[in-house]
């Protein structure tokens, strides 16, 4: 994302600036309240999801551990998700840096990069550092409400086993 | 707080959201820099400051681990804090995200919606994940600046005994 | 930093802020891509980069761990960081708070502070609280962007060993 150092010149209309991190921002809050119905929503009809590695994205490998592309794919993801909620009780914590911002390809459409965490508490309050890494995510401006055309998540960690199945 | 989902949507003057964001900010700041008499003052006059649990939250228990409603009370604790100084050195680092801002019910009220962590570090180096959780503000604006006129904090964990002391 | 609680009273020009903001959200990127022989540039030409810990900087010790004093220094530096790059393959991972900002002493100055982290994960997964602190800084704007004037990197912990060759 070498781009991102040039196009972070530019200034942007501030009411753009906070639709895109609203979008961000509103993204890791609804995960970490376990409103994951929502999670769709956060994406264009059509937009795309994709989870992978480092060192499968440095490599150029444009196999991901998850790709959903569209929401319908999204709510199938959702609905597995609350069918196979097995787990030992738990609540995720996000944190995101602010993301440098530049302008996509077409019109009201924007690019972003951010660095995330995403910290998991037990119910016997035991934490850890679940996941680590970076959002390189492409936005279009929608009745006045930023949505994502692509969220590619790239975790630092090679080791995912575990993340199958909830969104990061 | 589904409500921040709605309210995010609308576009806060720019200075309303520098106001807030700096609030956030400086209170982090100044329990970090140990400077802790001046916690008091980052709330109104009859401010609250409520710690408690998702647990406890979610299930909307009022009762927290701590609430003190009025600056003479937090300074009450101030003073318990300068008494009972009797730990192991250490130091603390909070990390906030970016909040989500609402108007409130009130002419110049807002309301927020943040994460945070604490790190804790000891004298020898050794750190730990101290405190991770959410903050849900409302806040005024006096005199050009903004002060909380209720602070809840809500920890991911109900593992909380250590946590008496000191404000987070 | 107390003085940082007056200073933020002021409100900036946003694109000031937006500057700075960026500036800071860059170097983080810059690090964590690896993208190591950008670092000098985030500075003016006699910028000045220090390392230091909380412990010495508390007790007004000028002496930090690591000083370069202009863009020459800090390349030689990044050289015998690529000669000395022996270790283990990992990767970094930087979040940083908002900043309080405030203006500077000159026309165009500004000064900052900010808590950060530092993630660290090997190749194997495990990962770790590398590092935390505050950056202290003083920037200029040179042709509509921002560069640091001074960077204090200020280390919660006083175990720094193994910080001698990467920039923070």
């Amino acid at each position: 994302m070498n781009e991102i150092a040039h196009f972070s010149q530019e200034r942007l209309d501030p009411s753009v600036r906070d639709m895109v991190e609203d979008l961000i921002c509103a993204y890791a809050f609804a995960l970490d309240d376990e409103d994951i119905d929502r999670w769709p929503y956060f994406f264009t009809e059509s937009g795309v999801y994709v989870l992978t590695t480092k060192e499968n994205h440095d490599a150029g490998l444009p196999i991901g551990i998850i790709r959903c592309i569209g929401r319908g794919m999204m709510s199938d993801r959702v609905k597995a998700f609350h069918t196979a909620n097995i787990f030992e009780p738990h609540s995720y914590s996000h944190m995101v840096s602010r993301p440098l911002i530049g302008r996509g390809p077409r019109q009201d459409s924007y690019v972003a990069r951010s660095n995330f965490q995403v910290i998991r508490t037990m119910q016997d309050g035991r934490t850890e550092l679940f996941a680590t890494g970076k959002y390189l995510d492409s936005m279009v401006i929608e009745k006045d409400a930023a949505r994502f055309q692509e969220r590619i998540v790239v975790l630092d960690s090679r080791q995912v086993d575990i993340l199958v199945v909830m969104p990061i």
